[in-house]
């Protein structure tokens, strides 16, 4: 592994205070930075605080980085990952980095082992995707320098977390007005999960925009799913099997979306000639679909890309401004819509 | 970056030998071991040269590794990509390591400069996904012993060279001869690029099964595309338009079977009632098309898994059996295919 300096070494008067003060040895000081095991938790946490205290990443940081991003998901999967990857591979590449791929299986916060691998690895930046970090994992981060930026976070992040999004109130919106437009009354949404931010911003659009038409908010017609397929299609039965069916679903997902098309099509239901449907993110396969997929364009590989900037810019500047952005999102008109007849 | 030792360390007497022999300094060959800059091409091929003479990788290599398994792909595109990465991803978590992305860019083998890249890194192995190296890239790895396997390689690896497939001939086969048994005679298929080994040996397993069942091969019905939708989109629509326009396509790739899809959508055609369509991998998206589609299920996570498992014990074992391993393929019937009316 190649390593490069950032800064001088270590300030070893600044270990050693707060090798004093915790009454442990320097060498346990050592071990609680770099991550490593020997360390109870309470001392741990001890030292962790003493460094803090004492700004041990303000002045006197100067460990060394690893040509490395690292790139967390809380589980790699499908279409929406790889857009994700591509973006972070490129730029990363463009960077003399490479990407390193962690999958922490929680949605919240990655498990506690992965911290202590980061903290192994040093790489220059790490981008988490729909996930979050706890405090205590943002203060180690910042102890050792290592920026980090959330894409699509789960919460709505404290203001100084940089954090890269997309305009999901107004992919929302624009969904559900162009349903509007095409005379529907009758629009149901299937959202994704509610303790995700994005998903709530989508369903608050599509609230805006039938408010802005005169339309009565509808509660059965709101229903949450997954962001995946199976979810898509267990909630389209139940929206269709409704007495008074919706004419049109904004399925808030594009997987979702397809799930939408197989109730439909179970249940002899044509698209769009009997129902219009409408997804979000665009993902290729949005195009492939049959008929071809009306969504809200949301540019993930972008939105990785711009992660990647974000976190090797914080990795060399003293001060970044905006430190939240939010790309835009556009509709995509294709084949699954049509004027309600 | 935590790294472990495998062994002593290197043996300076080799190193010195290597340098006299190659006339430049002790500091130049460390150069090229560890492909650092600065070292020109006629200098860096004598000492690599030497190091081969001197069996530098059997007895003296005690270089450091990282915890690390490098992932190459000649392009990170779709869901095929990220079956691929999530077998990886696991097997390497379960060894306590993680995994570094390359995109090579490049279907033959990787560039010159993603060589230099590894040998900084010092992977325990490295994973290359539908793509090979070349013969100095591979005596490159071996001097570091840095092992590395071959997933559905693109040529036929020499048979020292590890690999890991699947049985892509049992896979045309299987496929033509469902076609076969629901009374199809007039049967196209779309192969992939032709200077791909895997796509070779399913076009051979369909004539194959045509020729068991007596069916004579028309050159006019295999048509090449490019593993993607815009491929199977193009062939296809070539295909139905011919005079005699086939009854059933087998389309060498769900990508390929999803434009087949569009193809006949905006003909007019419908699946399976006038055309049945057999894809090739079963990823996900298959079993989302409308109708579902019918396919050749390849098990890309478990090769995945098998390729990490494999370089992990070429790292420790001296010896290894079963160096090449093809992993079995099996028909999965959903909605595309019915008998012939």
């Amino acid at each position: 592994m190649s390593i490069q300096e950032i800064g001088r070494g270590p300030s070893r008067a600044t270990l050693s205070r707060v090798a004093e003060e915790a009454s442990v040895s320097i060498s346990t000081v050592s071990k609680v930075l770099n991550g490593r095991s020997g360390v109870s938790d309470a001392t741990r946490a001890r030292v962790e605080e003493l460094l803090k205290d004492h700004r041990y990443n303000r002045r006197n940081s100067g460990q060394t980085v690893a040509p490395l991003v690292e790139l967390v998901f809380q589980q790699i999967d499908g279409a929406w990952a790889v857009e994700i990857i591509q973006g972070v591979e490129r730029v990363a590449r463009e960077n003399g980095m490479s990407v390193i791929l962690t999958e922490s299986g929680d949605r919240h916060s990655p498990a506690a082992t992965w911290i202590d691998g980061v903290l192994q690895r040093r790489p220059a930046g790490v981008i988490l995707i729909l996930s979050d970090l706890s405090p205590s994992q943002k203060h180690q981060l910042r102890t050792r320098k290592i920026p980090f930026v959330l894409v699509d976070p789960t919460g709505d992040p404290a203001p100084d977390v940089p954090s890269i999004g997309s305009a999901n109130w107004n992919g929302g919106y624009l969904a559900t007005r162009h349903l509007v437009e095409l005379g529907h009354r009758q629009i149901a949404m299937i959202t994704g999960p509610e303790d995700i931010m994005c998903s709530t911003a989508r369903l608050s659009g599509y609230r805006a925009a039938l408010e802005g038409a005169g339309i009565p908010f509808r509660a059965d017609y709101v229903t949450t799913g997954n962001f995946d397929y199976e979810s898509g299609v267990a909630r389209a039965r139940e929206l269709l099997e409704l007495e008074d069916a919706p004419t049109a679903i904004f399925a808030g997902s594009d997987l979702q979306a397809l799930g939408v098309y197989e109730a439909a099509r179970s249940a002899g239901i044509s698209i769009p000639d009997e129902l219009s449907v409408v997804g979000y993110d665009d993902l290729k396969l949005a195009s492939w679909a049959g008929p071809p997929l009306t969504t809200v364009r949301q540019p993930l590989t972008e939105m990785a890309e711009e992660a990647t900037r974000l976190v090797l810019r914080l990795r060399t500047e003293e001060q970044v401004d905006n430190l939240r952005l939010d790309l835009a999102t556009r509709l995509i008109v294709r084949g699954s819509t049509r004027p309600l007849s």
